[in-house]
């Protein structure tokens, strides 16, 4: 009988065998065989788990045994992880892994030994917890050329944000909540920096255009800067700050990744993903737009995409599914931030007149002749200590219009992108 | 060099070779060798096609080639599509449809087909369009025991009930409106009647719990009956009413489908799916729940979701994928409509006193001692036409509270369940 194993029984692992038991009778009609669950690899003694037998902590016991197909990684981190997946996949044992970090650092490596060795690498559960989003993209979507994918990645910072925006706290009584809820780890820099969320886009950027991005590579920043008052104007303006995770294809081939908190308008379904919710969404040439949305993380919604990777490899033993991106031996193919074309939301430290705003702004507009929207949408609005600016400008441009406010004496607390609806 | 066919030269059909021949590149790259359209099955004549040497009226001189791997049905109705697509299947040759009516009829035996021959039946086209829906349930999700699927997967009456709340248009000009655009056939009744949404839903079950559920079984309704004062009453108690396919597995382990108008809170991201998009929430026991969204009609979705199958067939022929579920033989693991427990949004006849009616209301429900809702939400609302109960209420329940608002004296135009957020 085809055994599987677990390394790490940590949340994520812990879910993987829990689930694994809760659903084996659906589990196994899935995968169209019965199969066990062979071994957990883990440092730590468990002697009152009902799964005590199963406890080792020698990698190699697990690769000395033919009946292992497939490997959940759970673990995190880039090592000891990566070492044992290599030596798994150089046997031909498939792996499916949580670990965004590896995936995000390693994943190249990874497929080409799963191709080398005629097994599969997965990592379903690296983007987006329970959110099908890796199969959706690499396969459903396969036809597509692929022009922008935005996503909200990260739940901790947006369960913060939206604290801030409907119980009107401060971004550090937010986090505070966060850590006491949970959500947020007492070191909370991997979310509100925004490293997370890079991982994240780093590996939907390599799926999309098969090159992959590396988190060096792309420009990344938290959200500590932002300020109650942001959230609140940016509601004045019909839109909610975010957290965005995105990557945008560029009329030369080259692909702008970057992490970065943006105005969302509430046309988008994006701006209204609350909580630890996370939400994809993905352009293409032929669907237009398409939307995944669900629960991030957690111990149960990411072991059910672990093991729904599982199932995969124990069904489809041998067949190569990997998703191909390779090492392209530069990074030329990624654009700076300072590339990037974006609408501008715009927070002064004061109380100004929407009016001498809005004549400011449209007198720079047509100056510097931005592309202006369609007939039917206002290219610029104001309330009383913001501006919208949605027509999409460089960043010359931008630095016009930032110049002219200041000349005016009008002064700027915070500007951030606008994401297009 | 492996070929594929298309079936049916109409919308759809040539969507599916114009996205071929647009992103040939990427899509032979997906696929991991190049391929080729060998045929374009119609009856019709398109001698000024780019394409006319592919054209052919005999579906003998497709099978007869040995090169023919998988077949694009895009032709609709049950026949001729479905003897074309046994005789392929009986022949190893997979084929990837977009055809609900057929798949909603005849899923079960085309599925034994397939792995009778060691060949793939692919329908992701067949719900949801470009919404990548039917590889996420089967595969992402396997490890889920599903609770509940809920879903707008009807664009056009979407597209209706819409134009009623925000332009105030009454049923029969937005239908008109909507034939004008080319979202309604100028014979409605498939949208309009729920029949569309039906089919679409009986695939969705018959995936979700592995025995086919035939449209004949599932209770139907349209949104003929729905009013401009239900909408605007539904957004007075903040919500919107949409027509909703949904299945719910009950405690004895049998399901219920469905197809009716609902009122759906804003609480819920499916009231706010707008216009031509669907949106399918999945909810199951280790996820919670996860949404899909997107385009659900249409010439370019639908061809992106057909092809993605026609390259998971070119790239994995003679892997058996297919999504399992058969016929039980019987449809008594269906539950009838009788047994639905809900929420009721009701619209009175004419204004009443809000007051009056809370107070009717909350005689009613304590009488029959129905389950309240957790202590920080309100299980009954009212504005001046209209009422919201939202603990879930069974059919006898439900009944007591239209009889006691009857015996007041208050005239009900219109009741409808309320789809839980």
């Amino acid at each position: 009988m085809k055994k599987f194993a677990v390394l790490g029984y940590g949340t994520v692992g812990s879910g993987v065998v829990e689930l694994f038991h809760k659903n084996r009778k659906k589990i196994e009609s899935k995968a169209g065989e019965p199969f066990a669950l062979g071994y957990i690899l883990d440092l730590r003694d468990f002697p009152d788990s009902p799964y005590a037998d199963k406890f080792t902590k020698s990698m190699d016991t697990i690769l000395a045994d033919p009946d292992i197909t497939v490997v959940a990684e759970c673990m995190g981190g880039v090592e000891p992880a990566f070492s044992y997946l290599m030596q798994c996949l150089s046997r031909g044992i498939s792996v499916a892994t949580s670990n965004k970090e590896l995936i995000a650092q390693k994943g190249a490596e990874l497929l080409a030994a799963a191709k080398a060795h005629s097994c599969n690498c997965f990592f379903e559960a690296s983007v987006g917890g329970a959110i099908p989003i890796i199969r959706p993209l690499h396969r459903c979507l396969a036809a597509n050329e692929i022009s922008e994918i935005y996503g909200i990645l990260n739940g901790t910072t947006n369960y913060i944000l939206n604290k801030m925006l409907t119980d009107g706290m401060t971004f550090a009584d937010a986090l505070a909540k966060a850590q006491k809820h949970g959500y947020a780890e007492r070191e909370p820099s991997a979310d509100v920096d925004g490293f997370d969320a890079c991982r994240k886009i780093c590996i939907l950027s390599s799926l999309a255009f098969g090159k992959h991005v590396y988190p060096d590579s792309v420009y990344t920043k938290g959200i500590r800067e932002i300020t109650l008052e942001d959230a609140a104007a940016a509601d004045a303006l019909d839109g909610a700050v975010k957290l965005i995770a995105f990557v945008r294809k560029l009329d030369d081939g080259r692909i702008l990744p970057a992490v970065m908190p943006m105005y969302v308008p509430h046309a988008n379904m994006i701006s209204r993903v609350d909580g630890v919710f996370n939400c994809i969404e993905v352009c293409g040439d032929a669907i237009d737009r398409a939307y995944f949305c669900g629960r991030g993380a957690g111990k149960m919604p990411t072991a059910s995409a672990v093991m729904g990777d599982v199932i995969e490899a124990i069904k489809h033993h041998q067949t190569v599914f990997s998703q191909d991106w390779v090492d392209a031996g530069t990074q030329d193919f990624i654009a700076g931030i300072d590339e990037l074309t974006c609408g501008m939301f715009i927070r002064f430290a004061k109380q100004e007149s929407a009016e001498d705003v809005l004549n400011i702004l449209c007198g720079v507009l047509d100056q510097i002749g931005c592309e202006q929207n369609a007939e039917d949408e206002e290219s610029v609005n104001a309330v009383e200590n913001a501006a919208l600016i949605t027509c999409k400008l460089n960043q010359t441009q931008r630095k016009a219009v930032l110049d002219a406010l200041a000349q005016k004496g009008l002064q700027i607390a915070h500007w951030m992108p606008v994401m297009e609806a």
